[in-house]
């Protein structure tokens, strides 16, 4: 199989990232499959969704509402409401699958692939890539 | 690869389309592998739930409670409160993928693919299915 | 195509139940390739956390609050509530794809892969592997 894991800096803040780039450029000359997106972290996910526009932010505005960073959270090493961090994966998969059609990601025009962490203590982060052939 | 896309009528109201019929044709002689189902799409998700008994009907009045449609987004072109239908995919992933044996999608009894489109603005989308062999 | 039925006893009460020890042994000896974790009911999901720091419970305690056990729901037969346990998988979704390499699931440290069940109507759960070589 072929599989890469690549170190996204996210900083200090929650963050959206968007790596549909690095993506593209790993299947690049792979013929059709599936594109395999995986984030090997308790605390991020990934999200395919249009970037440039507001939606990254609208999605970490969206995240503090669903999940508050306050003291409801039973799990509470780290910063005030660092529990709602764990519970991100749930909603937001920290994998994703997507086709691959002649060695492209076939995403549509205003979807990215984008790494999704809210947790600001982290400021560097995996992603791996798999292909796997069609 | 086996792969095809499809064009689904969805409507100029939110919606949720059951497309489980289709993925049966498509993967109908197959064999073994896992079936892919991506909406190449930035406000359209793909769940898989039952349909008939109230839960599609269900999912649309959670999203709205989740993300409402009011004026908090950035993202903000279109009808009022449209930036949410671009947080949807994240939270209803665009994609799914699920077991295929013996040319049978392996769903339980209650469950459906469903296409979840809460952007009325689109009435016709597009569904890519792709056939991974095991 | 690899692949296998395990039945988890989830007990009467919504609960998080941690099976990565079960995908373990499912994947051993494989090689590289995907995993494959699919749930076949209406009323369960796949979540990737960690367990044991409380997270499984404040995951439990966030569908509580996104989708309340009340009468809102179309979907009424059962316990009260019980219309919410249909949309927990369009949020929660009943599979999850994980990458191994030779052999073994690629998780990061503190990643745990879980069965979602808040429906204490059903005591007992199936859940399908699928290794898909790469």
């Amino acid at each position: 199989m072929h599989t890469k894991v690549i170190t996204v800096r996210t900083g200090g803040r929650a963050t959206v990232h968007d790596i549909t780039s690095e993506a593209a450029a790993f299947v690049d000359g792979q013929g059709d499959g599936l594109l395999h997106v995986f984030v090997p972290h308790a605390t991020a996910g990934v999200a395919i969704i249009e970037t440039g526009a507001g939606s990254d932010d609208d999605l970490l505005t969206a995240l503090d509402a669903v999940l508050p960073a306050d003291d409801r959270w039973r799990h509470r090493h780290g910063a005030r409401g660092h529990g709602r961090d764990h519970v991100v994966p749930a909603f937001v998969a920290p994998y994703a699958s997507l086709p691959v059609v002649d060695g492209r990601v076939a995403l549509g025009t205003w979807q990215s692939i984008c790494l999704v962490d809210t947790n600001g203590d982290n400021p560097t982060r995996e992603v791996r890539f798999s292909f796997l052939p069609g």
